[in-house]
Protein backbone atom coordinates (compact mmCIF):
# COMPACT_ATOMS: atom_id res chain seq x y z
CA UNK A 1 0.00 0.00 0.00
CA UNK A 2 0.99 3.53 -0.77
CA UNK A 3 1.20 6.40 2.82
CA UNK A 4 1.40 9.99 2.24
CA UNK A 5 2.80 11.76 5.16
CA UNK A 6 3.09 15.43 5.96
CA UNK A 7 6.19 16.29 7.63
CA UNK A 8 7.40 20.05 9.26
CA UNK A 9 11.14 20.62 9.81
CA UNK A 10 13.52 23.30 11.34
CA UNK A 11 16.09 23.01 8.28
CA UNK A 12 19.02 25.12 10.47
CA UNK A 13 20.55 21.93 11.41
CA UNK A 14 20.29 19.86 8.38
CA UNK A 15 22.24 19.55 4.81
CA UNK A 16 18.91 20.06 3.04
CA UNK A 17 16.14 18.27 2.20
CA UNK A 18 17.86 15.17 -0.46
CA UNK A 19 19.59 12.54 1.08
CA UNK A 20 23.45 13.08 0.98
CA UNK A 21 26.42 10.51 1.67
CA UNK A 22 26.80 12.72 4.79
CA UNK A 23 23.57 11.44 6.01
CA UNK A 24 23.04 15.36 7.29
CA UNK A 25 19.66 15.59 5.96
CA UNK A 26 16.04 15.58 6.67
CA UNK A 27 15.11 12.45 4.20
CA UNK A 28 18.34 10.40 5.99
CA UNK A 29 16.41 11.37 9.32
CA UNK A 30 13.11 10.70 8.28
CA UNK A 31 14.48 7.02 6.17
CA UNK A 32 15.94 5.87 9.30
CA UNK A 33 12.92 6.84 11.74
CA UNK A 34 10.60 5.05 9.22
CA UNK A 35 12.88 2.05 9.26
CA UNK A 36 13.11 1.69 12.78
CA UNK A 37 9.26 2.30 13.32
CA UNK A 38 8.50 -0.45 10.29
CA UNK A 39 11.12 -2.89 11.38
CA UNK A 40 11.92 -3.02 7.40
CA UNK A 41 13.84 -0.65 4.89
CA UNK A 42 11.37 2.38 3.96
CA UNK A 43 12.41 5.04 1.26
CA UNK A 44 10.16 8.12 0.43
CA UNK A 45 9.71 10.04 -2.58
CA UNK A 46 8.65 14.12 -1.47
CA UNK A 47 7.04 16.97 -2.79
CA UNK A 48 9.69 19.67 -2.97
CA UNK A 49 13.26 19.13 -2.48
CA UNK A 50 14.58 22.14 0.23
CA UNK A 51 18.03 23.85 0.65
CA UNK A 52 20.25 23.52 3.43
CA UNK A 53 18.59 25.76 5.90
CA UNK A 54 15.21 25.89 4.29
CA UNK A 55 12.36 25.16 6.71
CA UNK A 56 8.98 23.46 5.74
CA UNK A 57 5.38 24.03 7.44
CA UNK A 58 4.38 20.73 5.52
CA UNK A 59 6.45 19.04 3.18
CA UNK A 60 4.86 15.93 1.87
CA UNK A 61 6.06 12.61 1.04
CA UNK A 62 4.87 9.22 -0.24
CA UNK A 63 6.25 5.66 0.81
CA UNK A 64 5.55 2.29 -0.14
CA UNK A 65 4.98 -0.17 2.21
CA UNK A 66 2.96 -3.59 2.89
CA UNK A 67 2.86 -2.98 7.03
CA UNK A 68 -0.45 -2.10 8.24
CA UNK A 69 -0.88 0.39 11.09
CA UNK A 70 -2.75 3.02 11.84
CA UNK A 71 -2.48 6.25 10.68
CA UNK A 72 -1.81 8.04 13.98
CA UNK A 73 0.38 5.33 15.05
CA UNK A 74 2.92 6.11 12.25
CA UNK A 75 3.05 9.78 13.48
CA UNK A 76 3.36 8.96 17.03
CA UNK A 77 5.63 6.13 16.26
CA UNK A 78 7.90 7.46 13.39
CA UNK A 79 8.17 10.63 15.81
CA UNK A 80 9.87 8.95 18.15
CA UNK A 81 12.73 8.04 16.33
CA UNK A 82 13.23 11.61 14.90
CA UNK A 83 15.29 14.46 16.19
CA UNK A 84 12.83 16.93 17.86
CA UNK A 85 13.85 19.57 14.70
CA UNK A 86 12.06 17.34 12.21
CA UNK A 87 7.70 15.82 12.63
CA UNK A 88 5.75 13.69 11.10
CA UNK A 89 2.30 15.79 11.32
CA UNK A 90 0.04 13.26 9.52
CA UNK A 91 -0.42 9.81 7.95
CA UNK A 92 -2.67 8.84 5.30
CA UNK A 93 -3.35 6.12 2.97
CA UNK A 94 -3.43 6.97 -0.69
CA UNK A 95 -4.13 4.99 -4.17
CA UNK A 96 -0.89 3.86 -5.89
CA UNK A 97 -1.57 6.24 -8.90
CA UNK A 98 -0.87 9.43 -6.19
CA UNK A 99 2.87 9.82 -6.54
CA UNK A 100 4.08 13.27 -4.02
CA UNK A 101 6.48 14.77 -6.53
CA UNK A 102 4.47 14.10 -9.84
CA UNK A 103 1.07 14.67 -8.79
CA UNK A 104 1.20 17.93 -7.11
CA UNK A 105 -0.11 21.14 -9.70
CA UNK A 106 1.99 23.34 -7.36
CA UNK A 107 4.20 24.71 -4.60
CA UNK A 108 4.18 27.39 -1.87
CA UNK A 109 6.62 28.83 -0.54
CA UNK A 110 6.87 31.96 2.20
CA UNK A 111 9.47 34.41 2.98
CA UNK A 112 9.42 35.83 6.41
CA UNK A 113 11.98 39.02 6.47
CA UNK A 114 12.77 41.47 9.29
CA UNK A 115 13.32 45.21 8.92
CA UNK A 116 15.44 46.29 11.95
CA UNK A 117 18.52 48.15 12.64
CA UNK A 118 19.83 44.83 14.53
CA UNK A 119 20.05 41.68 13.15
CA UNK A 120 18.10 38.63 14.83
CA UNK A 121 19.41 36.55 17.59
CA UNK A 122 16.01 34.67 18.95
CA UNK A 123 14.85 33.91 15.94
CA UNK A 124 18.42 33.24 13.77
CA UNK A 125 17.58 31.49 11.07
CA UNK A 126 13.82 31.40 11.16
CA UNK A 127 13.88 35.20 9.67
CA UNK A 128 15.77 36.81 6.47
CA UNK A 129 17.08 40.12 7.74
CA UNK A 130 17.07 43.29 6.26
CA UNK A 131 18.30 46.82 8.29
CA UNK A 132 17.36 49.57 5.07
CA UNK A 133 13.64 50.30 5.02
CA UNK A 134 11.55 48.09 2.68
CA UNK A 135 9.19 50.37 -0.02
CA UNK A 136 6.02 48.32 -0.74
CA UNK A 137 4.77 49.74 -3.80
CA UNK A 138 8.18 49.14 -5.57
CA UNK A 139 8.53 45.75 -4.91
CA UNK A 140 4.86 45.26 -6.05
CA UNK A 141 5.74 47.16 -9.41
CA UNK A 142 8.63 44.66 -9.45
CA UNK A 143 7.16 42.02 -8.63
CA UNK A 144 3.93 42.56 -11.16
CA UNK A 145 6.81 41.76 -13.89
CA UNK A 146 7.64 38.03 -12.55
CA UNK A 147 3.82 37.07 -12.78
CA UNK A 148 2.63 34.01 -15.45
CA UNK A 149 5.03 31.66 -17.63
CA UNK A 150 8.33 32.88 -17.98
CA UNK A 151 11.65 31.72 -18.86
CA UNK A 152 13.04 32.17 -15.55
CA UNK A 153 17.05 31.50 -16.36
CA UNK A 154 18.15 34.45 -14.87
CA UNK A 155 17.10 33.36 -11.62
CA UNK A 156 18.08 29.44 -12.19
CA UNK A 157 21.54 28.17 -10.18
CA UNK A 158 24.22 26.63 -12.38
CA UNK A 159 23.51 23.18 -10.50
CA UNK A 160 19.74 23.41 -11.85
CA UNK A 161 18.76 19.70 -12.94
CA UNK A 162 15.21 20.98 -13.88
CA UNK A 163 14.51 20.11 -17.92
CA UNK A 164 13.07 23.64 -18.48
CA UNK A 165 13.72 27.16 -17.27
CA UNK A 166 10.66 27.69 -18.03
CA UNK A 167 7.89 28.34 -15.30
CA UNK A 168 4.54 29.96 -13.92
CA UNK A 169 4.65 31.96 -11.53
CA UNK A 170 1.39 32.97 -9.45
CA UNK A 171 1.76 36.62 -8.55
CA UNK A 172 3.90 37.16 -5.60
CA UNK A 173 2.04 38.58 -2.26
CA UNK A 174 4.12 41.29 -0.01
CA UNK A 175 2.79 42.31 3.26
CA UNK A 176 3.86 43.16 5.99
CA UNK A 177 3.17 43.28 9.99
CA UNK A 178 4.98 45.47 12.14
CA UNK A 179 8.82 45.04 11.25
CA UNK A 180 7.85 41.36 9.62
CA UNK A 181 7.37 41.50 5.68
CA UNK A 182 5.88 38.04 4.37
CA UNK A 183 6.39 37.08 0.64
CA UNK A 184 4.14 34.65 -0.50
CA UNK A 185 5.68 32.40 -3.26
CA UNK A 186 3.66 30.15 -5.83
CA UNK A 187 3.79 28.29 -9.07
CA UNK A 188 4.03 24.86 -10.46
CA UNK A 189 7.67 23.70 -10.21
CA UNK A 190 10.72 26.57 -9.33
CA UNK A 191 14.21 25.79 -10.13
CA UNK A 192 16.86 25.63 -8.08
CA UNK A 193 18.01 28.70 -6.02
CA UNK A 194 14.80 30.19 -7.70
CA UNK A 195 12.94 32.03 -4.81
CA UNK A 196 16.10 33.11 -2.81
CA UNK A 197 17.37 34.33 -6.33
CA UNK A 198 13.71 36.04 -6.74
CA UNK A 199 14.18 37.44 -3.35
CA UNK A 200 17.80 38.77 -3.59
CA UNK A 201 16.59 41.06 -6.69
CA UNK A 202 13.09 41.91 -5.26
CA UNK A 203 14.90 43.43 -1.87
CA UNK A 204 17.60 45.10 -4.28
CA UNK A 205 14.43 46.98 -5.60
CA UNK A 206 12.79 47.28 -2.04
CA UNK A 207 16.28 48.69 -0.64
CA UNK A 208 15.92 51.37 -3.55
CA UNK A 209 18.79 50.05 -5.27
CA UNK A 210 17.21 49.12 -8.54
CA UNK A 211 14.03 50.28 -10.24
CA UNK A 212 11.10 48.48 -10.41
CA UNK A 213 11.34 47.83 -14.36
CA UNK A 214 14.73 47.28 -13.98
CA UNK A 215 13.58 43.55 -12.87
CA UNK A 216 12.18 42.82 -16.63
CA UNK A 217 15.20 43.66 -17.90
CA UNK A 218 16.59 40.86 -15.58
CA UNK A 219 14.08 38.55 -16.73
CA UNK A 220 14.70 38.96 -20.43
CA UNK A 221 18.13 38.92 -20.20
CA UNK A 222 18.05 34.81 -19.11
CA UNK A 223 21.28 35.47 -17.50
CA UNK A 224 21.98 34.79 -13.42
CA UNK A 225 24.99 37.13 -14.02
CA UNK A 226 22.03 39.88 -14.67
CA UNK A 227 19.90 39.37 -11.24
CA UNK A 228 21.20 40.45 -7.57
CA UNK A 229 23.25 37.85 -5.11
CA UNK A 230 21.16 34.93 -3.96
CA UNK A 231 19.40 35.63 -0.98
CA UNK A 232 20.04 33.87 3.01
CA UNK A 233 17.81 30.62 3.09
CA UNK A 234 17.31 32.64 6.75
CA UNK A 235 13.41 32.92 7.33
CA UNK A 236 12.51 30.62 4.24
CA UNK A 237 9.43 28.23 4.49
CA UNK A 238 7.99 25.29 2.48
CA UNK A 239 4.23 26.09 2.98
CA UNK A 240 3.39 22.63 1.17
CA UNK A 241 2.42 21.59 -2.11
CA UNK A 242 -0.76 21.71 -4.13
CA UNK A 243 -2.66 18.35 -4.54
CA UNK A 244 -6.36 17.95 -6.46
CA UNK A 245 -8.91 17.43 -3.54
CA UNK A 246 -9.62 13.76 -5.23
CA UNK A 247 -6.42 12.65 -2.74
CA UNK A 248 -8.36 13.73 0.62
CA UNK A 249 -5.18 15.13 1.69
CA UNK A 250 -4.78 17.88 4.27
CA UNK A 251 -4.46 21.19 2.40
CA UNK A 252 -4.24 23.28 5.34
CA UNK A 253 -0.67 24.06 6.93
CA UNK A 254 -1.05 23.85 10.78
CA UNK A 255 -1.71 27.24 12.41
CA UNK A 256 1.85 28.40 13.51
CA UNK A 257 1.22 31.92 15.27
CA UNK A 258 4.39 33.29 14.27
CA UNK A 259 3.40 33.31 10.59
CA UNK A 260 2.48 36.74 9.89
CA UNK B 1 31.80 55.78 32.95
CA UNK B 2 28.36 53.72 33.34
CA UNK B 3 26.70 52.08 30.45
CA UNK B 4 23.35 49.36 30.49
CA UNK B 5 22.64 47.45 27.76
CA UNK B 6 19.57 45.38 25.89
CA UNK B 7 20.54 41.61 25.29
CA UNK B 8 18.28 39.13 23.23
CA UNK B 9 18.85 35.56 22.51
CA UNK B 10 17.53 32.22 22.18
CA UNK B 11 18.97 30.14 24.84
CA UNK B 12 18.78 26.92 23.26
CA UNK B 13 23.21 26.33 22.45
CA UNK B 14 23.68 27.61 26.15
CA UNK B 15 24.30 26.55 29.45
CA UNK B 16 22.32 29.57 30.92
CA UNK B 17 23.22 33.07 31.73
CA UNK B 18 25.94 33.39 33.69
CA UNK B 19 29.10 32.42 33.65
CA UNK B 20 30.84 28.87 33.73
CA UNK B 21 34.64 27.25 33.12
CA UNK B 22 32.81 25.59 30.02
CA UNK B 23 32.44 28.94 28.63
CA UNK B 24 29.16 28.14 26.72
CA UNK B 25 26.81 30.68 28.63
CA UNK B 26 25.44 33.70 27.43
CA UNK B 27 27.56 35.92 29.67
CA UNK B 28 30.53 34.12 28.66
CA UNK B 29 29.85 35.18 25.12
CA UNK B 30 28.89 38.96 25.86
CA UNK B 31 31.73 39.27 27.62
CA UNK B 32 34.26 37.92 25.07
CA UNK B 33 32.44 40.08 22.49
CA UNK B 34 32.62 43.56 24.94
CA UNK B 35 35.67 42.80 24.93
CA UNK B 36 37.25 42.45 21.63
CA UNK B 37 34.72 45.41 20.83
CA UNK B 38 35.92 47.75 23.67
CA UNK B 39 39.76 45.88 23.42
CA UNK B 40 39.66 46.21 26.83
CA UNK B 41 38.41 43.39 29.83
CA UNK B 42 34.74 44.16 30.43
CA UNK B 43 32.37 42.67 32.97
CA UNK B 44 28.93 43.17 32.94
CA UNK B 45 26.37 42.35 36.09
CA UNK B 46 22.46 41.16 34.49
CA UNK B 47 19.56 41.64 35.56
CA UNK B 48 17.94 38.21 35.93
CA UNK B 49 20.24 35.02 35.48
CA UNK B 50 18.50 32.50 32.95
CA UNK B 51 18.64 28.89 33.05
CA UNK B 52 19.83 26.35 30.29
CA UNK B 53 17.27 26.92 27.08
CA UNK B 54 15.45 30.09 28.47
CA UNK B 55 15.44 32.48 25.84
CA UNK B 56 15.70 36.32 26.26
CA UNK B 57 13.93 39.27 25.02
CA UNK B 58 15.38 42.00 27.02
CA UNK B 59 17.85 40.90 29.11
CA UNK B 60 19.47 44.09 30.94
CA UNK B 61 22.95 44.35 31.95
CA UNK B 62 25.68 47.23 33.19
CA UNK B 63 28.81 47.41 32.61
CA UNK B 64 31.62 49.98 33.68
CA UNK B 65 34.06 51.44 31.35
CA UNK B 66 36.28 54.49 30.52
CA UNK B 67 36.29 54.06 27.02
CA UNK B 68 33.73 56.45 24.95
CA UNK B 69 31.71 55.61 21.57
CA UNK B 70 28.65 56.40 20.25
CA UNK B 71 25.46 54.53 21.63
CA UNK B 72 24.96 52.54 18.73
CA UNK B 73 28.33 51.71 17.89
CA UNK B 74 28.44 49.66 20.89
CA UNK B 75 25.04 47.65 19.83
CA UNK B 76 26.77 47.26 16.10
CA UNK B 77 30.26 46.49 17.00
CA UNK B 78 29.38 44.09 19.66
CA UNK B 79 26.91 41.98 17.57
CA UNK B 80 29.98 41.67 14.64
CA UNK B 81 31.55 39.51 17.09
CA UNK B 82 28.26 37.66 18.94
CA UNK B 83 27.03 34.63 17.64
CA UNK B 84 23.93 34.76 15.58
CA UNK B 85 21.97 34.00 17.94
CA UNK B 86 22.82 36.73 20.84
CA UNK B 87 22.44 40.23 19.85
CA UNK B 88 22.58 43.81 21.73
CA UNK B 89 19.57 45.39 21.41
CA UNK B 90 20.54 48.74 22.52
CA UNK B 91 23.09 50.77 24.91
CA UNK B 92 22.16 53.90 27.09
CA UNK B 93 24.91 55.41 29.23
CA UNK B 94 23.68 55.43 33.40
CA UNK B 95 24.03 57.15 36.27
CA UNK B 96 26.61 54.96 38.46
CA UNK B 97 23.25 54.98 41.14
CA UNK B 98 21.70 52.34 38.43
CA UNK B 99 22.54 48.64 39.07
CA UNK B 100 21.08 46.49 36.36
CA UNK B 101 20.01 43.86 39.53
CA UNK B 102 19.99 46.06 42.32
CA UNK B 103 17.71 48.90 40.58
CA UNK B 104 15.26 46.24 38.88
CA UNK B 105 11.79 46.07 40.21
CA UNK B 106 10.48 43.10 39.15
CA UNK B 107 10.90 40.77 36.69
CA UNK B 108 8.75 39.73 33.41
CA UNK B 109 8.49 36.17 31.99
CA UNK B 110 6.45 34.22 29.28
CA UNK B 111 5.80 30.98 28.49
CA UNK B 112 4.71 30.04 25.19
CA UNK B 113 3.15 26.23 25.36
CA UNK B 114 1.49 24.68 21.94
CA UNK B 115 -1.25 22.36 22.75
CA UNK B 116 -1.09 19.71 20.03
CA UNK B 117 -1.46 16.12 19.25
CA UNK B 118 1.88 16.25 17.90
CA UNK B 119 4.89 18.08 19.22
CA UNK B 120 7.24 20.96 17.82
CA UNK B 121 9.57 20.64 15.25
CA UNK B 122 9.87 24.06 13.24
CA UNK B 123 9.51 25.55 16.68
CA UNK B 124 11.55 23.22 18.80
CA UNK B 125 12.57 24.46 22.38
CA UNK B 126 10.80 28.20 21.38
CA UNK B 127 7.29 26.54 22.42
CA UNK B 128 6.16 24.45 25.41
CA UNK B 129 4.39 21.52 24.13
CA UNK B 130 1.37 19.88 26.11
CA UNK B 131 -1.09 17.20 23.76
CA UNK B 132 -3.57 17.19 26.61
CA UNK B 133 -6.18 19.99 26.21
CA UNK B 134 -5.70 22.62 28.61
CA UNK B 135 -8.58 24.25 31.06
CA UNK B 136 -7.92 27.82 31.45
CA UNK B 137 -10.65 27.99 33.93
CA UNK B 138 -8.99 25.53 35.76
CA UNK B 139 -5.77 27.10 35.46
CA UNK B 140 -6.66 30.48 36.33
CA UNK B 141 -8.79 29.53 40.14
CA UNK B 142 -5.75 27.69 40.55
CA UNK B 143 -2.67 30.50 39.69
CA UNK B 144 -5.20 32.65 42.17
CA UNK B 145 -3.68 31.12 45.12
CA UNK B 146 -0.47 32.11 44.18
CA UNK B 147 -0.98 35.94 43.21
CA UNK B 148 0.59 38.31 46.18
CA UNK B 149 3.56 37.43 48.92
CA UNK B 150 3.98 34.10 50.10
CA UNK B 151 6.32 31.34 50.77
CA UNK B 152 7.28 29.60 47.45
CA UNK B 153 9.79 27.40 49.05
CA UNK B 154 7.70 24.80 47.30
CA UNK B 155 8.53 26.09 43.73
CA UNK B 156 11.83 26.56 44.90
CA UNK B 157 14.95 24.68 43.67
CA UNK B 158 17.47 23.36 45.76
CA UNK B 159 19.90 25.10 44.54
CA UNK B 160 18.92 28.44 44.93
CA UNK B 161 20.95 30.79 46.37
CA UNK B 162 17.84 33.33 47.38
CA UNK B 163 18.37 34.98 50.88
CA UNK B 164 14.30 34.30 51.29
CA UNK B 165 11.94 32.28 49.64
CA UNK B 166 9.19 35.11 50.28
CA UNK B 167 8.83 36.94 46.97
CA UNK B 168 5.61 38.96 45.75
CA UNK B 169 4.05 37.43 42.59
CA UNK B 170 1.58 39.55 40.44
CA UNK B 171 -1.48 37.42 38.87
CA UNK B 172 -0.62 35.34 36.35
CA UNK B 173 -2.23 36.17 33.17
CA UNK B 174 -3.41 32.85 30.87
CA UNK B 175 -4.38 34.06 27.10
CA UNK B 176 -4.42 31.53 24.64
CA UNK B 177 -4.70 32.24 20.41
CA UNK B 178 -5.02 28.95 18.23
CA UNK B 179 -3.33 26.16 19.34
CA UNK B 180 -0.68 28.59 21.65
CA UNK B 181 -1.19 28.95 25.08
CA UNK B 182 0.51 32.20 26.87
CA UNK B 183 1.31 32.62 30.71
CA UNK B 184 2.76 35.80 31.93
CA UNK B 185 4.59 36.24 35.48
CA UNK B 186 5.86 39.17 36.79
CA UNK B 187 7.22 39.02 40.36
CA UNK B 188 9.84 41.33 42.53
CA UNK B 189 12.43 38.41 42.11
CA UNK B 190 12.30 34.74 41.15
CA UNK B 191 13.38 31.62 42.99
CA UNK B 192 15.54 29.17 40.65
CA UNK B 193 13.28 27.33 38.62
CA UNK B 194 10.50 29.27 40.24
CA UNK B 195 8.84 29.85 36.95
CA UNK B 196 9.38 26.16 35.44
CA UNK B 197 8.08 24.62 38.93
CA UNK B 198 4.76 26.97 38.66
CA UNK B 199 4.37 25.93 35.43
CA UNK B 200 4.29 22.41 36.32
CA UNK B 201 1.73 22.54 38.64
CA UNK B 202 -0.37 25.06 36.56
CA UNK B 203 -0.28 22.71 33.66
CA UNK B 204 -1.13 19.64 36.18
CA UNK B 205 -4.41 21.04 37.19
CA UNK B 206 -5.11 22.51 32.93
CA UNK B 207 -4.98 19.05 32.04
CA UNK B 208 -7.20 17.77 35.00
CA UNK B 209 -4.37 16.00 36.61
CA UNK B 210 -5.48 18.18 40.10
CA UNK B 211 -8.09 20.25 41.22
CA UNK B 212 -7.22 24.12 41.23
CA UNK B 213 -7.46 24.46 45.07
CA UNK B 214 -5.03 21.58 45.27
CA UNK B 215 -2.11 24.68 44.14
CA UNK B 216 -3.30 26.20 47.87
CA UNK B 217 -2.15 23.11 49.59
CA UNK B 218 0.98 22.99 47.50
CA UNK B 219 1.96 26.19 48.26
CA UNK B 220 1.12 25.92 52.04
CA UNK B 221 3.06 22.55 52.28
CA UNK B 222 6.08 24.46 51.83
CA UNK B 223 7.85 21.52 50.35
CA UNK B 224 8.93 20.78 46.69
CA UNK B 225 7.68 17.04 47.11
CA UNK B 226 4.49 18.99 47.43
CA UNK B 227 4.80 20.07 43.63
CA UNK B 228 4.62 18.77 40.15
CA UNK B 229 7.85 17.76 38.39
CA UNK B 230 9.91 20.96 36.79
CA UNK B 231 8.74 21.77 33.17
CA UNK B 232 11.07 22.02 30.30
CA UNK B 233 12.62 25.45 29.43
CA UNK B 234 11.29 25.16 26.31
CA UNK B 235 8.71 27.88 25.34
CA UNK B 236 10.31 30.19 28.30
CA UNK B 237 11.03 33.79 27.53
CA UNK B 238 12.83 36.62 29.79
CA UNK B 239 10.73 39.66 28.94
CA UNK B 240 13.10 41.88 30.77
CA UNK B 241 13.33 43.93 34.52
CA UNK B 242 10.81 46.16 35.32
CA UNK B 243 13.22 49.74 35.98
CA UNK B 244 11.42 52.78 37.52
CA UNK B 245 11.59 56.16 34.73
CA UNK B 246 14.02 58.25 35.75
CA UNK B 247 16.94 55.51 34.17
CA UNK B 248 15.27 56.77 31.36
CA UNK B 249 16.03 53.03 30.06
CA UNK B 250 13.66 51.54 27.16
CA UNK B 251 10.58 49.85 28.53
CA UNK B 252 8.92 47.93 25.76
CA UNK B 253 10.10 44.75 24.68
CA UNK B 254 11.22 44.84 20.75
CA UNK B 255 7.80 43.67 19.00
CA UNK B 256 7.85 40.05 17.79
CA UNK B 257 5.31 39.38 15.62
CA UNK B 258 4.83 35.35 17.25
CA UNK B 259 4.67 36.49 20.51
CA UNK B 260 1.09 35.31 21.40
Amino acid sequence: MRLALGISYNGQAYDGWQSQPSGRTVQDHLEAALTRFAAQRITTVCAGRTDAGVHALMQVVHLDTDIRREDFSWVRGTNTFLPPDIAVEWARPVPDAFHARGSARGRRYAYIVRESPVRASVETGRVGWVFRPLDQQAMEAAAAHLAGEHDFTSFRASACQSPTPVKTLQPVRISRRGPYWRFDFEANAFLHHMIRNLMGSLLAVGQGLQPPDWMREVLLARSRDAASPTFSPDGLYFLGPVYEDRWGLPAEVPAYHWLP
